[in-house]
C-alpha cells in the first residue's frame, strides 16, 4: 500500500479510520465509516478487510463494522494510565462503598478532562461523566483541578477561548476562571455546585505522583445541596491514599 | 510507505509493533520494541515516529515509549463489550458492596477467559486476574463456564491440548474436563474451590444477551471454606439483573 498522491501515509488513514467509532455508535457501515474518516468507500473497505485480518475490527452479522476485542486487549493493558487506575481503584471502591455516590477520576487530555475510571451509584444524582468520555476543564469540577494546576500556558490558552455555557452557574468569564483557578490553588480542591447540571456539585481533589506533581483529579458527584460540601474532607483523605500508592511522598499539606 | 519486499503491509507490522507492548511491561525502548515485534530496528523506529505523531503512543522523559492516551480512549469508548460492561458494572459494584470480595465478568476471547471488568476487594483473598488479563478455559471458574457453553467443536480443541496444572485440584485430564463441563451445564454454574490457588474458590454463572446467548461469565473469588457455596444464589442474582439489563427476556429457568 503506497502512499497516496496527496502523501498521506496508509497508517495515518487506518488510525483516521479507527478513530471514527464512538463516543456513542460503536458499529458503523463502511459507508458511515468512510464518511466520518473523509476515506474514499473503496480505501475504506481495504483498510477494514486488512484491519479485521489482523483482529482489530471485527464484522458482526449485519456486516457491520466495529473495534475488535484484541485491540481493546491491548490499549487497556499497555493503557498508560494503567498504574494510576491500579493505585485509584481500590480507594475508589472504598469511597463508593461509603458514600455510595459517583466517584470518577479524571486526567488531562488535550484542553479536556478525560475521565479514565468511574464507579456510578443508582439512584444518585445525575452525572454527564462516561469512563473514556470527555469535559470541558471549565465546567466540570475535575477539570477545573487540572486546570488549576496546569501550566500557565494552557490556562492562558482556555482564558482565550469560549467558555461553553451549561447552566447559570457555569463559569462563562475569563475574570471569573482566573479568579476560580486562584481559589482552587489556594484550597487545594475544586467544588463547583451546579455548575453541569442544577442538581448535582462536583468536587474535585489532587492525586499526586512520586515527583510531586497532580497526575489525576479524584471527583465526586453529589446532589447540589447544602451538606454537599461535607465530603470534601474524605475526599481529600482518598486522594492522599492514591498519591500515596503512586509514591507521592505523604505530607501534612498535602 | 510501500509494501515491503516481504509483502507484509506497513499495517500489519504497525499493529505488530502496537501489540508488543504489555502485559507487565507498558513502556519499551525503541530496541526492545524492534526485538518484541521482530522489526528492524530502523524500521521500528520510523513506525514509533510516525504513531507519535498521530497520538497512538507517546515518548517519555527517558525516551522509552509507550501507548498513547488517545489510543487508549478510542479503544475503550468503542470497545465492543462497552454495553456488555455498562449492563454489568452496576450489578457488580452493587454485589461488590454487599458481599466485599473480587467481582468480575469475562468473555471468551480465542482459547482463554478475558477479563473486561473487575471490582477487588482490599484484604481479601488472593486473585491472579487482572482488567485484560486472560486465563486459561479449564482452569478459571469464568473460563470453565464459558466453555460449557461453547460450540462443540471448541470444547473438542480444548480437550485435546494439555491441561495446565496450578494446584493438586486443577482440572488436568480430559475426562474430568468433559465431567466438569457436562456439569455445569447441569447446574448452571461453575464451582472451582482451589482449582487456581488453594486458598481461593471460583464461582462463576452466565451473563446472556438478547438472543440468549451465553455473552459473559459473572464470576466471584472468595475463600476456599465450606462456606464459599453461599454465594451462589447472590451471584445468580446478580447475573440475571445483568442478562435483564442486556435485554435477555427474564425467565425462571435462568
Amino acid at each position: 500500500m503506497p502512499r497516496t498522491q496527496g502523501g498521506e501515509s496508509v497508517l495515518s488513514r487506518a488510525i483516521r479510520l479507527l478513530e471514527a467509532f464512538g463516543p456513542g455508535e460503536t458499529t458503523l457501515s463502511i459507508t458511515e465509516l468512510a464518511r466520518r474518516s473523509a476515506l474514499h468507500v473503496a480505501t475504506a473497505s481495504r483498510l477494514v478487510e486488512e484491519l479485521c485480518t489482523l483482529g482489530w475490527l471485527e464484522r458482526d452479522e449485519r456486516r457491520k463494522v466495529q473495534i475488535g476485542v484484541r485491540m481493546w486487549e491491548m490499549a487497556s493493558r499497555a493503557s498508560p494510565t494503567l498504574s494510576l487506575r491500579e493505585a485509584a481503584m481500590p480507594v475508589m471502591e472504598d469511597l463508593h462503598a461509603i458514600v455510595g455516590q459517583h466517584i470518577q477520576l479524571g486526567v488531562m487530555e488535550g484542553d479536556d478532562v478525560l475521565f479514565v475510571e468511574r464507579l456510578t451509584a443508582p439512584g444518585a444524582v445525575i452525572n454527564f461523566t462516561k469512563v473514556a468520555g470527555r469535559l470541558p476543564l471549565h465546567a466540570s469540577s475535575a477539570g477545573l483541578l487540572l486546570l488549576a494546576y496546569a501550566p500557565l500556558a494552557q490556562q492562558e490558552r482556555i482564558l482565550r477561548q469560549p467558555l461553553e455555557v451549561f447552566t447559570e452557574n457555569t463559569i462563562n468569564t475569563p475574570s471569573e476562571l482566573r479568579t476560580s483557578l486562584a481559589e482552587v490553588r489556594r484550597l487545594g480542591y475544586a467544588f463547583l455546585p451546579g455548575h453541569l447540571h442544577p442538581d448535582a456539585a462536583g468536587i474535585a481533589v489532587p492525586v499526586r505522583d512520586a515527583t510531586g506533581d497532580v497526575a489525576a483529579a479524584l471527583a465526586i458527584v453529589v446532589p447540589n445541596e447544602i451538606s454537599a460540601r461535607s465530603h470534601i474532607v474524605i475526599l481529600q483523605a482518598a486522594s492522599a491514599a492514591v498519591s500515596r500508592a503512586m509514591r507521592y511522598p505523604a505530607s501534612p499539606t498535602l
